[in-house]
């Protein structure tokens, strides 16, 4: 039988790979399709917003990478047993994603010079900021992100917080060990540990 | 009794209003707690991230406007029958959100030049792109945004999409009829009408 999912991204980790990590923890079988670059602009208009990743299922298309990561993680039971818990859940997950937000400008400068001065502005005033919050938020967690156990919260810190050394250049975890053991469980679980063994190989 | 629910942001409409309504629609007592902007830095230190709104409920503190919205759009029953359904409602509101983020270097501009063509600019390259997408898709969900019925994305919507006119200082859905009788739907709404009629004045 063809995968009841069809997840269509470009050929890199980025926006995709919690949704890819979750398929792969909850052993549910999707089509993982990957389009190059120069592919990408006659089919931008077929998509909802203009952007992906996107996924199919049952004939319908949805967008927005972090709501398709909260409906599997809730189909792969790495959700909250009640509303408050996924409320929990999901305000951390917002949180990641506005510390995330700010990268952003790194990763669009192309002056060397000008994005060194970003890079050291994004230390000073992100990192510096969120991460020892959430170090203190991992802590009271027993190791996680949300509800003392292992959730998609967990899942998308794991995916997500590579970008904070791939934009600065640093192992800029180095001194939130809390924060470093989530990737790690994370990436050690059976199930991922295989699928970075056998994905794609892509630089980001 | 005390209400279970403590909300506190500043004296606007801003993040906070989504929450108020559907608080408010649900008959859900809440402590509506506004505080001044000079009253806000010794404040500051003891919210999780430095940000308003927050919630507070039995003893727990949350912040991120949308999740906190999610949370109650499920617990007044304004969301989905299943996750699928609900996966609908959370793409809409984050590409929603997607929009609004790209409001955010008006308000931040001074230079009345400037602010004039960087609101050029999100009229030409965000309304236009987004806009007749959101158009059709209200259209084809019966006058909603998602599910063919009413539900938490609509009251988003209504309470966000306000931010467009102030902007912008034009009536920016003029031409999308569709997205505005969601508003008005939502605003006439017995209960909410009601909120309008007697919450505090404020600029936005």
């Amino acid at each position: 039988m063809a995968p009841q999912y069809k997840l269509t991204y470009f050929d890199i980790r980025g926006l995709a790979e919690t949704i890819r990590y979750l398929f792969k923890y909850g052993e549910i079988e999707f089509e993982d399709v990957r389009i190059k670059h120069e592919n990408w602009p006659p089919l931008k208009d077929s998509t909802p917003f203009g952007v992906l990743p996107i996924l199919e299922h049952n004939g319908k298309v949805v967008g927005q990478s972090i709501a398709i990561a909260r409906y599997l993680g809730r189909k792969v039971k790495l959700a909250g047993e009640n509303e408050w818990e996924n409320l929990e859940i999901d305000a951390v997950v917002d949180t990641l994603n506005d510390m995330k937000s700010k990268l952003s400008a790194i990763f669009a400068e192309k002056d060397e010079a000008k994005k060194k001065v970003l890079i050291e502005a994004v230390k000073k005033d992100t990192f510096s900021f969120y991460l020892p919050r959430l170090e203190a938020i991992v802590k009271k967690n027993k190791g996680y992100f949300a509800l003392g156990r292992l959730t998609w919260a967990d899942f998308y810190f794991a995916t997500v917080s590579p970008a904070y050394d791939l934009v600065t250049g640093e192992d800029i975890l180095a001194s939130y060990p809390n924060l470093k053991s989530v990737r790690e469980k994370v990436n050690a679980l059976p199930a991922i540990k295989k699928w970075i063994e056998v994905r794609p190989k892509t630089d980001f």
